[in-house]
């Protein structure tokens, strides 16, 4: 038995034997990656056993370094109740993260259990796109008023020290008798002037602000641009309603890399982890690979339109596989840099025109190469030099298709709002097959007395 | 012409009139997004002339938002002096980065040009691995020594705001005659007390620090425990040689999942970017294409082994490709699950057993779903019930060994200490398309006379 085995054994009797501490001491013995590996490899009723056994703040702590998929899934089988308390511990942003997740009416059990207040400001974070500031946001700022002077700020500080703690506070914000933010003061200013100074004085004015339905790439955008760590956020009436940090918004665009990832490989932007229910993993993927067995099916009718002349030159099947992967590769790359420059904003959706004059380039100088190894290749193995012009011929052809059309792909489907991680790979590979098998098969029809 | 085009068309024009105040206006006059996709879009020799014009802290600006790619074919491109200057504006990290991604000799030239002092600071973190807390600390950052009071602290930051601004001070060290780090000041903490306080009483004692080799996905998880913006970092003597910040560790590690992604899309984990020179952009991807046609002949070469068996029913040779591309689908889902459970820890390299386990299960399923679908079509479409049996039979088969494979293989070449994300593709798509090749070609073969 590993050590690792041994560790699972360990955890699981702490749990069948409700044995709280032992298991609370046993996770904290752990470094948190060990600890999130330990927990996945529990069946799912005993997660959910020990995420109700320990504390709240140590339950809280532990979803909060899960990955999402795996956080949401407890939550979901827990009592509402008892999601409800491990809930509270966590920031606003991130328990509204996680309610977001979950099915409505599994959502809406949990807030009802919820204390009125916290509850209120989750409902509110809910109100807003993930992806903007205002889903982004914290509802947890300082806020002062004009007439605060630096003493009045310090030591309202040193009062609610304990309660701002979880702030993670390093501006305050001023803000009018409308609750419009005039000013932002820096911890490090505070520090360096008198107690009497009003706040005024000191703070920075005229902020800036974000609206809340500013766009996750804007914030990237501002992040970049400004060395803050977090902006103030306003609604419609531009008063101060949360803070969006930087991490949160790194996170968020992480987040999104990691999905195009998923989407380009085929599962549709959703987190699979192993521990998953296997219908929930299999369906995933079956609904992905579905749609593609009909595009592969309907690409393949091309063929089969040419079975008299394949009949006649059997070698010819030999390259239809070749031909139909090597220009899915060549395409795929041109959809990857396409999909980064989009991510980067290095291109826009109109620039069509831009992109196939540079992808086309690429396609002829990789076409060329790939269709002259392609047709040395097949005149060494077949010795026919017809044939090795046919097969090199078509496969130079389909690259330049299919590098043009990898490059494009991702833009036009931007254009039409579409996901172009998600769509560019079947809608390619189709297309590029479709034209691949025709090249081969026509060119091969038409010098057929050579190559019989 | 559209706006955008105007706006390069004035760009140029300022650069080729030495109209440096025209330009730094222009380029002031937009978002840092607008910015980068316009100075993309000049040629080489614009864009260096551009950086060469502008005051350095504005070349500065402009490279810190761009993409690497871009920001070091620039340095490239420019004088080693004035490369220099605009280095000098930088960070040390972000300096130590960008020479990092050069070629030693330009570097070194650049280096040479530098002050002593810059210099020798970015010589220092160059010399540490990129990806490592001595490759990614910053090497400004404040330490006081154990005698200090809270005034003698206060006091200093006061006479050194200026240049304390660009250090992004959220903490001050103490340090002991040695220099090792004995304790950790926060500013929070600073503002609550009275000048004559010794910071011995107000710091943190014994400190969490880390080793300037621990590496990035270390890191990673210490930043997911801990709640701090930065961790010092120590030399093997265990005194203080920078400071690691938390958004440095998370920009690293979301670069190492969009390198996965460029991996998997066969451009070798290097970003591209359409500005780039031809040469570059098609001899990088033609370097994946070219491992991989050899690989698809090497595959194929299962189906010439069996050209009788085609000759005599010419419609398989329809179903080959469909069999590869589904096949490889199938495999890309699994080894895209692995290489994420990899990236976030929940699985670890010797797992095969479990993580096979796993994968079986799933491809049970859907590759009976599939056999399913593709067995009907083949039977609707071409009305012979063996045929279907054969076809639907094989990518049956073939999903199971797919599915398998491509939960196994990122975990053998992470055992291996081979990369994952590059090559987990082009392994998993030969295997997976000579074991379905010989699937449905020996079956066909057994069965040849209800077939033809």
């Amino acid at each position: 038995m590993t050590e690792h085995e041994q560790m699972i054994d360990q955890l699981e009797h702490c749990i069948d034997t409700q044995n709280a501490q032992g298991a609370g001491a046993l996770l904290e013995s752990l470094p948190s990656g060990e600890r999130s590996r330990l927990i996945d490899r529990l069946d799912d009723e005993r997660q959910e056993r020990l995420m109700v056994m320990i504390q709240p703040e140590q339950a809280a702590d532990l979803l909060e370094h899960m990955a999402d998929a795996q956080a949401v899934d407890i939550l979901d089988g827990i009592d509402p109740d008892r999601a409800a308390d491990i809930l509270e511990e966590l920031d606003s942003d991130a328990a509204a993260d996680m309610l977001g997740e979950l099915e409505d009416d599994e959502a809406e059990a949990i807030l009802e259990e919820m204390e009125p207040a916290e509850a209120a400001e989750a409902r509110e974070l809910l109100r807003y796109d993930e992806d903007t500031a205002g889903g982004l946001m914290r509802s947890e700022f300082l806020a002062y008023p004009m007439s605060a002077t630096v003493g009045d700020v310090t030591e309202d500080m040193r009062a609610n020290a304990e309660t701002y703690t979880d702030y993670d506070v390093q501006y305050a914000y001023i803000v009018d008798a409308e609750k419009r933010t005039v000013g932002v003061l820096r911890l490090r200013d505070l520090l360096l002037s008198t107690p009497a100074t009003p706040v005024t004085k000191i703070m920075l004015p005229d902020p800036l602000v974000v609206n809340h339905a500013t766009r996750l790439d804007d914030l990237v955008r501002l992040f970049d641009e400004k060395q803050f760590v977090g902006f103030p956020v306003v609604d419609d009436l531009k008063r101060l309603i949360g803070v969006v940090m930087r991490k949160s918004v790194r996170e968020a665009a992480a987040e999104d890399v990691a999905e195009d990832f998923l989407k380009v490989s085929g599962l549709g932007g959703k987190e699979e982890l192993r521990s998953m229910p296997l219908g929930v993993r299999s369906g995933r993927r079956l609904s992905w690979l579905s749609v593609n067995i009909l595009l592969n099916v309907l690409a393949a009718s091309v063929i089969a339109a040419y079975q008299d002349t394949l009949a006649q030159v059997i070698a010819l099947a030999v390259f239809l596989p070749i031909i139909s992967d090597m220009s899915g590769c060549s395409g795929s790359q041109a959809v990857a840099v396409s999909i980064r420059e989009l991510a980067l904003g290095l291109v826009r959706p109109v620039e069509m025109m831009r992109v196939l004059g540079k992808e086309m380039a690429v396609g002829c100088i990789n076409g060329l190469a790939l269709g002259i190894l392609l047709g040395a290749v097949t005149l060494l193995w077949k010795g026919n030099m017809w044939l090795g012009a046919v097969v090199g011929g078509a496969l130079m052809l389909n690259t330049i298709v299919a590098v043009s059309l990898g490059g494009m792909i991702p833009l036009a489907l931007k254009r039409m709002n579409l996901d172009p991680a998600l769509a560019s790979g079947p809608i390619l590979t189709t297309v590029t097959d479709m034209c691949g098998f025709f090249f081969v098969l026509s060119m091969a029809t038409l010098v057929l007395p050579h190559l019989v």
